[in-house]
Formats: C-alpha cells, sequence, structure tokens
C-alpha cells in the first residue's frame, strides 16, 4: 500500500499500544460460529461478537483508549462528545471508571435504552434534533463554555487505534482456530472501526479483502470508495440503523478507508431484521440493527462467500426491547 | 466429604479427560459480566454463557463425551435417546459429527426450534406423549428392536463428566479473574451438571457453595436434598422452563448432589422471565427459560449475593422467537 499521507493515522503499533491500555477494562469479544450458517452461506462464517463488549459495543474499546490518554488538566475539564448512542455509552462508562466528568449529546430519537444508560453510567446528556440542530457546533459552543475536550466519534487516531483492537483480536483469534480469513465485513458508520481494523488486519494478512457495510440510503462509504472523494447521504433517507445515521466519511478514516479497504456493501432493513432473528436463533446473540448490517451482508448474499472464510464484526446489541421483539415477530423493519 | 459410594462417579480426572475429548469441539463459553447487575445485586456476578455452547446449550459436552467413547460395534447400532430438546440436539450433533445414526424421543409440546434443530441434525425424531407415554419403556423397547444404544439424558457417569467440564472451565475463568467464587448456582433438571460441575469446583475450591436452582413446582432436586431421600413433583404442576421438567432427581446425579451440594432453590416463571429480560438488555444473550433459572435466583434476591463473587451457569438459549417475543413485551410467562 502506498504510505498514509497523514501524520495523525494510527501505526499497527498504536493499535497494539491501545489494546494495552484497554486490557483490564474491556472484554476480549469471542469468535463466535454456527454450524448452521455455515452450512447457510455454503463457506465457514466467523462473527465477532461485540455486543458482548462492556456497553454492549465497540465503541468502548476507543473511548477508553482515549479518555485514558488525557492528561490531568483536560481531566479536570471533563469530556464532551455527540453520539446517536453507543459512543455515548462508551465515552460515558470510560469516563465513569476513569472519574472524569462527561457531557454527552445525543439526538431526541435515539433508543431509550441508549439514552438512560448513559445517564446510568453518570454521564450528563443533552438532546438535540438530528435534522435541525447542528450538533457540531452545539457541541464546539459547550466545550468551550465547559472548558470540555471534544471526543469525536470516529475521525480521531486514537478512536481509531481504539476501535483497531477489534481487528487485532481477530488476528489471534483466527490463528487459534487455524484458519486465514479470505475477507472482513465490517459494519460501517463514520468509519473508525473499519479503518482501524483495515490497519491491524492488512498487516498480518496483506492479501485478506476488508469491506465496509452499511445500510441502504446511508452509503456514503460505499460511494466514497467508489467516487474516490467523500460523498453524502440524502437527509430524507430513513433507516432503523440508528448506530449508521452519519452524513458522510469521516476526513481521516476515509483517507486511510481508501487505501485499504476492498469495496463495501449496502443492504435493506430487511436484510438486516433477518439477520438479526439468525442472529438471535443461531448465536443466541442480542444484535442491534446497526450491528448487524455485515451479518446482513453475507447471510442475504449480497456478500457472496460460497467457498470462502469470512469474518463479519457484530458491532453492538443496544436495542429496545419493544423493537427487538417487533423484528422476531417478523414485522416489516 | 465422604468417599462416592457408587464405582460409577465419576472422578476429576474423568471430567478432564472428558475436557480433552470435547475440546476440538465444544466451545470454550466466556464468563460474562455487567457492572449494572453487579450494582444490583450489590457484588459481583459472573454468568457462564452456555448458550453459546455448540447447539445452543450444555448438553452438547455430555452427549459428544459419551458418544464419543462408543466402541465400533455400537456405534454401527445406533444410538437412542429421550429428552425435551435440549440432550436431543446435544445427541443428534455429536452423531452427527461421529456419523453415528441417532433416534431421538421427544415430548410433542416440545418447543418447534428444538424438535427442528434435533431433525437438522440428521437425527430420527419420534415425538411422545408426556403425560400418557411412559418414555422409558418406550426407549428401552425401540433401543432392543434396532439394536441402539440408550444415551441417558444425565444418570449417567460419561454425561456427568461431560457436563463437569463446565466447572472445569468455571475454575480457569475466575483464576483469569484474580476471584474465587463464594458460590456457584446451576439450573437443574436431572442434576448432571449440578453433579459433575459440583465434583470439579468442590475440588478445587473446597469451601464454595454449590446450588441447585430449580422452577417452582419442578423443585424435586431441593425438596431431595432437605430430605435426604429422592422426592418426585407432582405430574399437575406448569411451569415455562420447559427444559427441567424431569419428575424426580437422577440415581446417580443425586447420590453426588447430596453428598456436595449446598442446596437449592426454586424461582417462579415471572422471575424467570424477569431474568431472561435482564440477560437481554445487560448482557445481549439469549437465555431460554430453563436456562435461566439460576441468573433468577441471584437477580430476584432469592439468592442473597450481596458482597459475595457469585457465578451463575446460563444452560441454554433454544427458544422459540415468538416465546421470547411475549417475554420482551413483559407479558405474563
Amino acid at each position: 500500500m502506498a504510505p498514509l499521507t497523514k501524520l495523525t493515522a494510527p501505526s499497527v503499533d498504536d493499535i497494539r499500544a491501545a489494546a494495552e491500555r484497554i486490557a483490564s477494562h474491556a472484554v476480549r469479544t469471542p469468535l463466535l460460529e454456527s454450524p448452521h450458517l455455515n452450512e447457510m452461506i455454503g463457506g465457514r462464517l466467523l462473527v465477532k461478537a461485540e455486543p458482548l463488549q462492556r456497553t454492549g459495543s465497540f465503541k468502548f474499546r476507543g473511548a477508553f483508549n482515549t479518555l485514558a490518554q488525557l492528561g490531568p488538566e483536560a481531566r479536570t475539564g471533563g469530556v464532551l462528545t455527540f453520539s446517536s448512542g453507543n459512543h455515548a455509552q462508551g465515552v460515558a462508562a470510560a469516563a465513569q471508571l476513569l472519574q472524569i466528568p462527561a457531557v454527552i449529546l445525543m439526538p431526541e430519537e435515539a433508543p431509550a435504552v441508549k439514552i438512560e444508560n448513559t445517564r446510568a453510567y453518570g454521564a450528563e446528556v443533552i438532546l438535540y434534533d438530528r435534522l435541525n440542530d447542528d450538533r457540531e457546533a452545539m457541541g464546539s459552543a459547550l466545550a468551550r463554555e465547559r472548558g470540555a475536550t471534544l471526543v469525536k466519534p470516529y475521525d480521531d487516531p486514537h478512536i481509531i487505534s481504539g476501535q483497531g483492537t477489534v481487528g487485532l483480536e481477530i488476528i489471534e483469534q483466527v490463528a487459534a482456530l487455524d484458519t486465514a480469513p479470505d475477507a472482513v465485513l465490517v459494519c460501517c458508520g463514520g468509519g473508525g472501526l473499519a479503518s482501524g481494523s483495515a490497519i491491524a488486519l492488512k498487516d498480518a494478512f496483506p492479501d485478506v479483502r476488508v469491506y465496509a457495510v452499511e445500510p441502504a440510503g446511508f452509503d456514503d462509504t460505499v460511494r466514497s470508495l467508489e467516487a474516490g472523494v467523500r460523498q453524502t447521504n440524502d437527509p430524507a433517507q430513513r433507516t432503523f440503523c440508528d448506530a449508521l445515521l452519519t452524513p458522510t466519511p469521516g476526513e481521516l478514516t476515509f483517507e486511510i478507508n481508501s487505501q485499504l479497504l476492498a469495496g463495501g456493501f449496502a443492504v435493506t432493513d430487511d436484510q438486516v431484521a433477518e439477520a438479526m432473528r439468525l442472529a438471535f436463533s443461531r448465536l443466541k446473540l442480542v444484535v442491534e440493527p446497526g450491528g448487524a448490517v455485515a451479518l446482513a451482508a453475507v447471510l442475504s448474499g449480497v456478500y457472496q462467500a460460497a467457498g470462502e472464510s469470512v469474518v463479519v464484526v457484530c458491532t453492538g446489541g443496544n436495542v429496545d426491547e419493544e423493537m427487538f421483539a417487533r423484528v422476531l415477530s417478523g414485522a416489516a423493519a
């Protein structure tokens, strides 16, 4: 690969350092496998189960890695972030562990479970209107006002390094299973997990194909990878994948992803709901809509995995009981 | 402890041999933890997640350990068993891996998911009426007729050794967490898992208290432990914990349990449903009713875990989508 031009792009060593930093607090999530799902795809499917991560999503990794590196003065001022819910919980939980005050801006329509949990970790939650408020401007103003440090959800090297520990664990776990993946599919919002994991994975397996998977209508990364420049989503689009509503790829994450990713796929809400049902029945794992898009790409055949060994990252499991019951009942997503 | 009088009771070495036998096919399931649940009980709760086991329950362990020890002649004749569903799937999956024909007697009212999965593993399923048919007589007659070997669901040393690998893994996993459990609570039907796990656990931690947990009305082991002799359940009792409908403790399992267990607890279906909801929201784990009774004992306060380090075994996750959706919706169990 061409050298990454940004000085801020993390290296594999940065990701290894993040792994050490988070080791005592983060869960080393298992790689799950189901003979039924293998048979269904005609290949081998390994599912990295991040719903089992502390706070119910991978976001804790990047958040803790970032907050743990703040100096004493920054810790006193506290941290501030904006998030639809999983990064919010990650930052709130990391802040609680490190005894740092946290303010979180969350969209009003975020799942109740995510808002409640973020408050339960001791953070102050401020709700905003996703379509009419400028969350970045609100965040910057609040950060100035309170002297708080802004913790970006994805476009930051420490966040990317933390999320990259998912890729690092996959490398060690597939080795223990005596296999090497042909492809790794990752759910993609702003691209922090995809970029961090790709840095680790491509270092260990130069030939592995890493793909970003997004909900249909929110396929900004898929289209940006094709176009070679960052694209935005139509604000009128809708999906129940609340974790993946980012308007456009991050600057740094896209620079990394455009060099390391093999491409991307988009899946419909119906394909996602079916993947959630199969994760329930075959893996006994609770996966939220946004956490199931990569699994949906493989199980729906949008990505043809026949004859391959494929790793899918299920990124989170923070879904309301009502929504999950509706999905199980087979109601339209 | 007094020496076990039966020659057939397995030793810790038998359990270690079982662990080696099943290692390449069984999942080493994780020990999950939630800060929220810890706070709720005022102690430390570690959840052994057997829904993530191959076939969705711990039963695969004992089944594979037993079938792997059959000689060539027995393998040709095939195996036969009776089970409400989890042992059925365990035997069917083990038989498929070892290329042994399998016939399984299942009660007509077993969850559809369990009957379908057992058939999907290639086993022949014969349904019986749980209240009016004598499954043991049917099984013996069929075994004679076909020259098949009867694989008992729990009252057998190889089964007990296989299930005991759950206890062995707990020992290693709590050591990695730098803790030692004050108590271990295990869901109990016929007592195979409780007895096997207790043999391993009491060997490593002589002071640990191991408890059997059962559904109210099916608390034969709880009452048998109190009475000192095996008790039976009232056949008119009902529970949605379909995995735990055994009429009385096994002979060998009760002999072991009466020497090693500290006692037992019974929980209501409502307490079980609440535990299933908390496993969903806090652990992102799908747990079936019968697999959640031990968790229910701790989370409901039936077992007071304040100030303790407690391990709970969640034994299975094979629950129909409709039932799980009903439980999530808060409908009465």
